[in-house]
């Protein structure tokens, strides 16, 4: 899926990158990926974006504002329960650029202000930082019921879920903000629903499940407006190539990345003693829904957006 | 032994960073640990060098020049088999500095060109980045005869050693010499021999046993004079505190230690078959020059040197 999106960006990306970064380019450029994972998609990722900036330096050395090269340094983050190892070794030899990991929440600081030139994250903003509080309050008319997925059209889950997507992507964007410097860029792709009006559709309650959050393009639109950090230079719907992945969904493989992912974080709600309990769940709960889960979560588009950061953010 | 040093260095870098430090300090600080492993040692030599520079920090504050309290960036170094995953887990919560894991040789450039202030190496610069060729060229009257360590008083095989050292510190201080900023600094500390005057010591010979080499003090100034990228502020051979480790030596525990640090680089040479027997042979050598060991490795002098990168080199 991540593969696919970053594939399916770079055409915009390209497009886009050498147009809108109106910086002058550094000695040293600096670009991070956010919720890189191990690789290797984030290598491919990050080779589209140093060459769309290349795109941009050859057009300044053309006009000859620019002589010398940038040079290229590339942090790869990731929460610390994430493989830096796996992720250390991969890294593609004879690379151009210097690579560090930042282990750490996303939602956090975590470079030094002003230090970024371009900010990336793809395929990791879907993930919730945690179960709203709401959903697990016996008291509150969002209380799932013991459940921890939302299966029908619960509309007090389904707030409570797009307030906590809301929260975290607007802690992402601060922390960005913090990071970068002005006029430095923030690319992100977020899988979501297509063609929303506003409305929340059944397809899309169902698609919470685990802590994901599949935003429409609308609520990705408000969220980085209400944050008041960024000016959105570019943003548009994409789906993944035809032919990206069209093999049957495989549920055991499904359940497996999943509790890759969210085993650490879901511990500490559950209790470990819960754990194969909750995915043997989670996998019934895919077999009974497996059309639904095609359609929404493999099958559909992401969102791309560009945003830059202001200069007179307080 | 690391510990030993940290703790041991302390009040030589209280007493020298504050003083050598004569850069402006910038808003982000930056600051890397070279050959870190996986911690605690690391997160200690860390948090002495940021409490020297915050030293310099409030004696240039009381005087009125600077205001903003700097920031610091900390980036551990290993080489790519290290465990960063342990490193990362391990990190100190609440610390006060942006942490990120680089890996690769430091033999090598890691970090963007003039873009550290302060180089720190403890206990990692006397372990060689390969077995001299000599030693192993049939031809050479360095030929070590099928062992991998140097056993006696092998005057050919002592020069390859020395010549191995020298050149993986001059990679080393020229690697850092690209990554410091004018004026920046590096502090070491390297396990060597004490009184030495210019001979090589049957100790010292013995010492070289896995690509260990230890250096008298004279040894490091030669390297670092023949380098001519850094200037030497300060340097001294020290004790560890004596009653640091009094245990007596745990040979099983030293051979699992070594094989740790140098198993992937002496697979290479040696073939993954023969590691259990390599291993083996390392024990029993051990336990017959038990003596010589604690004298020469684990009761004995490092030497700690401050040197500052020069302004005009080419």
């Amino acid at each position: 899926m991540q593969r696919g999106a970053v594939e399916g960006s770079k055409g915009v990306i390209f497009e886009t990158i050498p147009e809108k970064l109106n910086i002058n380019l550094p000695k040293t450029f600096r670009i991070a990926d956010f919720g890189c994972s191990t690789g290797p998609n984030t290598f491919f990722a990050m080779k589209n974006i140093m060459e769309a900036v290349m795109l941009k330096h050859q057009s300044t050395q053309e006009a000859n504002l620019q002589k010398t090269t940038p040079e290229f340094h590339v942090s790869f983050n990731d929460h610390v329960d994430n493989d830096f190892n796996t992720l250390f070794k991969t890294l593609p030899p004879n690379r151009p650029y210097f690579a560090v990991g930042v282990p750490g929440s996303f939602h956090c600081q975590l470079l030094p202000e002003a230090s970024l030139h371009i900010a990336h994250s793809s395929y990791a903003l879907q993930w919730l930082s945690h179960v709203p509080p709401e959903v697990l309050d016996k008291g509150s008319p969002a209380w799932n019921k013991g459940k921890i997925y939302c299966a029908g059209n619960e509309k007090e889950v389904t707030k409570a879920y797009f307030a906590q997507f809301k929260a975290d992507m607007d802690a992402f964007l601060k922390a960005r903000a913090q990071e970068l410097v002005e006029g430095g860029l923030v690319v992100v792709q977020i899988p979501g629903v297509p063609n929303s009006k506003g409305n929340i559709t059944e397809e899309k309650v169902d698609s919470f499940n685990l802590l994901l959050y599949l935003p429409s393009i609308e609520e990705v639109k408000m969220v980085v407006e209400m944050d008041k950090c960024f000016t959105i230079e570019k943003i548009c719907s994409l789906s993944h190539p035809s032919n990206y992945d069209s093999r049957p969904l495989d549920i055991e493989r499904t359940c497996a990345d999943v509790r890759a992912i969210k085993e650490n974080l879901m511990r500490d709600h559950f209790g470990s003693e819960n754990m194969d309990q909750l995915f043997h769940l989670l996998g019934q709960n895919l077999q009974k829904n497996q059309l639904l889960y095609d359609k929404v979560v493999r099958q559909d588009v992401y969102h791309f957006a560009l945003l830059k950061r202001k200069g007179d953010i307080i």
